[in-house]
């Protein structure tokens, strides 16, 4: 059974199928998990081999992956069982034969062998033998780069997804506030890391979450590596430590990063807390419709630069379904040159990581764009937080 | 600080550059997160932005990624800073530049623009974009395909390889142990999830655990789907739980999967458990150097095809270093035609999943060859364990 309702998958397929007319592309070749399951519902771990959705302008989409997983796609999408078709397993990691050849004898045998093809050319799981075999199997069909199509089609959310993101949320500030209480310089960073899942998964009474795209810690002499797992070491004292962690319900996420500190927070780190408290708020009050992805970051800059302060890398993305190792969509960026105008119901992880030596601290939130402004999906103090 | 001494690390690399000389390769560009971590220590969450360790016969390793990464670099790996380099973050997700352009770029730079160069051309992370792109900048380098060529160095693991796998099996029997424990027909799916997952983080006393390469559920009407994730529904009543975790420590892996039955299991779930243990004894009383992966195969076919009983997909795998959604080595498979010969100091996972509708069971643990036959790391009963 699908998690969102037909009409919803409809809609989706629909805005699917005008980006693809707008790009003359005649059937669309899905390998991205995420994108799979916007599209179909289906949802399992199986990505570890090459799968499929097809979308073609003019028949119900298509899943083709390993014969063992057919359950799942039965269990988890909308599709008729006869769009439902699993490759034999000689085909799984073979030295002698690939997955798309599969794939392409069933376009063949379905009257697609010479239509225009849509592949994500820079997707994961769309590797480069991906596109070679395909390419020899179908000398037919003209292949176009559809890399983003859906992922921009995901940027404006449904009501319904806003729901699970809003639920995402609750998990994540249920995760955040269960690191600051489990926080201590003598506990284990694997512990800590433990805790902080453990909450993750169980989420609330009402939903349970899901495994995030990531958890995140950089702790002490390492606070300033902003994508390092934990270690079997304690925090530790007189430490920063800067959690990153993602709320996930149903494969919907929202981030959330705080940054603690064990022991009495040097002066500078509190003066930087503030200064990144004033940019988010700034950012946040910038939000609104019609406003740029750039805008919101030229609103941060102009805060940090009266301190003489510097930010390197982008200071958020647009967020939603995604599978580990990730939950920003590859779409929108809030950085210098991003052109990309604010719409309601668009979905921003806005992150203000300043990773800089032993002066590091993290801040962020999930928000939503609305009509008029924005709404966070966090109710997390925005503080450095303070464990002695 | 890496993980293994600069010996081992020396023979990796001698290992890789034997098979890069076999192949004629005279520089090897590594994408995947996995190899990268084996070759050079890196181990950050960071692989859903275009990264690269680059391994030539005459030089030092290189590592290239995006900019706030170098950290995370320098921090888990043995490299030399000044071979450790940062790409700025406007290359990030971006639909104007490529992150394989700036690396050809330092290719070429480093006086490697017209060497013959190998590229894992079927694994995640090497997009077919990255390969185009790569093509399009070095168009002096000559390209070959060396899919799997630093998959199969890792198949024979070092001693300290093994022990990290083995403290992996013992997580496992934690994580399977606090399954079976925590499992009754009230608690919510999610919660059973939640307190895995915390076992396998936290590990033991003397160790701790990381995120594994997945966890996986099919119960009750989903028995029979191998790869799906729980829901927010109870467990339920008179229903089979297949449950399949992964220790992992420090990115290394022991493979587990057990069935619980809720309630007074059906006779032919009895007997099904019987014949799949029977099974499972008799492969690992197959295994010995020198044995193929297809003997061990068809000695499983020999115990079940007595009662009837097929199992169209493969029996085990390699495994060993991964990161999600994969623990699986991509190299050898226990199944018909796989001429691989086994070696001491190789690991497979056993998995004997029999996803047959109602009536389903999974049975697995992850083996060492060793001089004279195997040791298996998992030390939890071989049954299906009951719950009422």
């Amino acid at each position: 059974m699908s998690r969102f309702t037909l009409e919803e998958y409809a809609h989706r397929l629909a805005r699917t199928r005008d980006a693809m007319q707008a790009r003359q592309i005649e059937v669309l070749l899905i390998t991205s998990p995420e994108n799979m399951n916007y599209l179909t519902g289906y949802d399992a771990w199986s990505f570890y081999t090459h799968q499929m959705a097809i979308v073609a302008l003019d028949r119900e989409p298509i899943w083709i992956g390993r014969g063992i997983d057919v359950p799942c796609a039965t269990a988890t999408s909308y599709l008729q069982p006869s769009d439902v078709i699993g490759y034999p397993d000689e085909y799984v990691q073979s030295s002698e034969r690939h997955p798309m050849e599969f794939i392409a004898a069933e376009l063949e045998r379905r009257g697609l062998g010479s239509r225009v093809l849509g592949v994500e050319m820079d997707n994961y799981y769309f590797t480069a033998r991906c596109f070679h075999k395909l390419q020899a199997s179908l000398p037919r069909c003209t292949f176009k780069d559809a890399s983003g199509l859906v992922n921009w089609v995901r940027i404006i959310k449904s009501e319904a997804e806003v729901e699970l993101i809003r639920q995402a949320g609750v998990i994540a500030d249920r995760a955040m506030t269960t690191a600051v209480e489990t926080i201590t310089p003598a506990i284990r960073q694997c512990d800590l890391a433990a805790r902080i899942m453990q909450a993750q998964i169980t989420g609330t009474e009402a939903y349970g979450g899901a495994v995030p795209g990531g958890l995140v810690m950089g702790i002490g002499a390492k606070a300033a590596a902003p994508h390092l797992s934990w270690t079997d070491d304690p925090v530790g004292s007189d430490v920063v430590a800067n959690i990153e962690l993602g709320g996930c319900r149903a494969r919907y996420h929202a981030g959330l990063a705080r940054s603690v500190y064990l022991g009495n927070p040097p002066g500078q780190l509190r003066e930087l807390a503030a200064i990144v408290r004033d940019g988010l708020e700034t950012v946040f009050a910038s939000v609104a419709p019609g406003r740029t992805c750039a805008q919101l970051e030229e609103a941060w800059r102009g805060v940090i630069s009266r301190f003489g302060l510097i930010k390197p890398s982008r200071i958020g993305y647009s967020i939603g379904l995604g599978y580990p190792p990730d939950w920003g969509e590859h779409t929108a960026s809030l950085r210098p040159g991003d052109a990309t105008e604010l719409q309601p119901n668009m979905t921003f992880h806005v992150i203000l990581g300043m990773w800089q030596g032993a002066l590091s601290f993290v801040l962020s939130e999930t928000i939503l764009v609305t009509e008029t402004g924005h709404e966070s999906f966090s109710r997390m103090p925005r503080e450095l937080f303070v464990v002695s």
